[in-house]
């Protein structure tokens, strides 16, 4: 792992990031924003945990309108969050049903009440509410004067557009995971249950330096699967059968995206032709990801070589980061457009057969000219094992 | 992985889940259940997938006062779902950030509006509002008439009290933690960066048959650690130091949630006294939880081992099951009565020394009689590496 970039970021990352949020602040007329999610409190603070996975406890940081943002977190944070950038932590012995952390928000947030101030919390698509919602009710009721808005156009904006550091982790998190599905016809075999596949191949991605393998779904059937968000079964790999995995690997909090096809014995044609308009698919999205590009642009490349065939997944690609999906997304309704340093999916499917679909991903940043791809590129012929 | 439970549940057990909620409502007064969190759909449908891991999709799940619930999900998940017991499976093109399920969510909830009725959604302690905040409030805004109601607490009966196929999956994992930490004297090294002990660790814990380690932190130090939340450093493995691991693995989408400390080289006197002062305070656990006690009870047994030790992180142990922490908590705020099925840990933690902090758990299942332990119990003795 000696060729891995530095884990975390200096703190000039955080303040540019800082600055950046403010100035946005400033022009969209937001004198606080409250983050409460786990990318959010990242971005700012640089805090990083597993401890996330327990649901249990509520974590908020508080962007000003000015200087360094502000953690109000349980105590069991504390000794980490000093390890940031961060001066300004305020903790509370969590959990406390009866007031977790709220007291400590309306302490924060009651001068800006008086002032009938604008507070950003974010609201809007692919964003959820990580505390308790009768919490959050009882702290707006309790800040009457207080303009909540919708600050995620705010946020999406900044976190699209990745750092240098950003895209270096990203790309080593999708070498390791390249180099992983290289290794899958050593690691995959007729009579195999896919479970175990999937076992030995998560092994596999965390032996080549992934810290983790928070997603891994796929499938695996005669002629075609028909499910890409599945656990798998324990049915044994067969002759005939094509398989798929699709990973989200991590390395220092940060996601590759993307799956690889394999025909177990000799492809049949449908399958093999699926393969290849996919790749030209690609092709075709990797040939339009230019800055000033939209999102829809992307998409209707894709489709323009996927024709019609049923298989809607929604979309076909999305942004990469902290998160296993992100904004934009390559669709018809995403108006997006494109500019250097976004890293994104391309993600184009087709439905065949009867009831049969197939994916196929890469991970690219936009740059001033053709895309960098983050991934080793599929073979356009559907790989044998 | 021949010993394994089967995976998934018979219908029977959706049926009696379904049943004992619908039971719960009528006495209640709620007329339906709008459900959108990872395992509360699980927990009524059986639809099991990591692609939750993608926050760009919302789910929902709506219980009604009679008969089976019904699935409202983007369309990509819709082949998953029909291999569970639900007939009533409702699909979008999502993501749509214009409509993302709000329109087929007023369709089927208008008539509960139009008759006044009362509708529970999850306000509650330990939970998060899974859809975009603006949709929630949207929503509602088109159901003049419904009356919102936390249900938070009937939930939180249902799901704290586990059933034999439930317990037997934690069992599972249980045990396979339990081998994986057994193992660590072979995996672990003086000189070994902790980064790698926690990789190698991790892929200990996937050979012995889990499914997946979303959890795992820890740490290591002179004397002992400091901080019960963190990733692991590259710092390698020291003579003097303690290494302490703690993981939430999975099995079949149930996790154990315990943890193992170890001294590099012989123990300190301090940690030494930490470690026998934290397996009697877990031993006046077990001998506390008996079905009728409370987790006040629990709490204050093992406080009266540990004394006033400074080291607070909250409480000394929860519930587990689908979720890493679950209700209830051991703590002098929770007077949850345990019952037999409850499925809890057991956590006692301190502070010693100079700002250091020893934490030890295990896993139990509460009994007509003595607790059922999960875990393979520690040693009293701190173990040497």
């Amino acid at each position: 792992m000696s060729d891995a970039p530095v884990r975390g970021f200096p703190t000039s990352e955080f303040e540019r990031r800082t600055d950046k949020a403010q100035r946005l602040m400033a022009e969209q007329g937001l004198d606080g924003l409250l983050l409460m999610s786990e990318p959010e409190v990242r971005y700012f603070s640089g805090f990083h945990t597993l401890f996330w996975q327990s649901p249990t406890r509520p974590w908020f940081l508080f962007v000003p309108a000015q200087g360094k943002p502000i953690a109000l977190i349980p105590e069991i944070g504390a000794e980490l969050m000093r390890q940031t950038w961060l001066d300004d932590i305020r903790t509370w012995a969590a959990p406390n049903p009866s007031d977790d952390g709220v007291s400590l928000l309306l302490d924060l947030l009651r001068p800006m009440a008086e002032q009938g101030a604008t507070l950003g919390v974010m609201k809007g698509h692919e964003t959820g509410l990580r505390m308790p919602l009768g919490d959050y009710e009882r702290l707006v009721e309790g800040l009457p004067g207080v303009q909540v808005q919708d600050c995620t156009p705010l946020i999406r904006s900044l976190r699209m557009v990745k750092s240098g550091a950003e895209i270096e982790k990203i790309a080593h998190i999708c070498g390791i995971a390249s180099r992983s599905f290289a290794r899958v016809p050593e690691i995959a075999f007729q009579g195999q249950p896919l479970a175990e596949t999937f076992r030995a191949f998560r092994c596999e991605i965390l032996a080549q330096g992934a810290d983790d393998v928070p997603y891994l779904v796929g499938g695996a059937d005669q002629g075609g699967y028909r499910d890409v968000i599945s656990p798998p079964s324990t049915r044994p790999l067969q002759d005939g059968d094509v398989l798929m995995m699709d990973t989200g690997a991590t390395f220092d909090g940060y996601f590759c995206d993307f799956d690889r096809n394999w025909s177990i014995g000799p492809a049949d044609p449908a399958s093999a032709r699926a393969h290849e308009t996919l790749w030209d698919a690609t092709e075709a999205g990797l040939n339009a990801a230019r800055p000033g590009a939209t999102c829809r642009d992307l998409f209707a490349a894709m489709m323009s070589v996927i024709g019609d065939a049923d298989g809607d997944v929604g979309r076909l690609g999305h942004g990469l980061g902290m998160q296993l999906t992100e904004w934009p997304s390559h669709a018809a309704w995403d108006d997006t457009v494109l500019e250097e340093n976004m890293v994104l999916t391309l993600e184009p499917s087709l439905g065949y057969g009867d009831g049969k679909i197939m994916v196929h991903e890469e991970n690219i940043v936009i740059t001033d000219g053709a895309p960098r791809l983050l991934t080793t590129r599929a073979p356009r012929e559907l790989p044998v094992i």
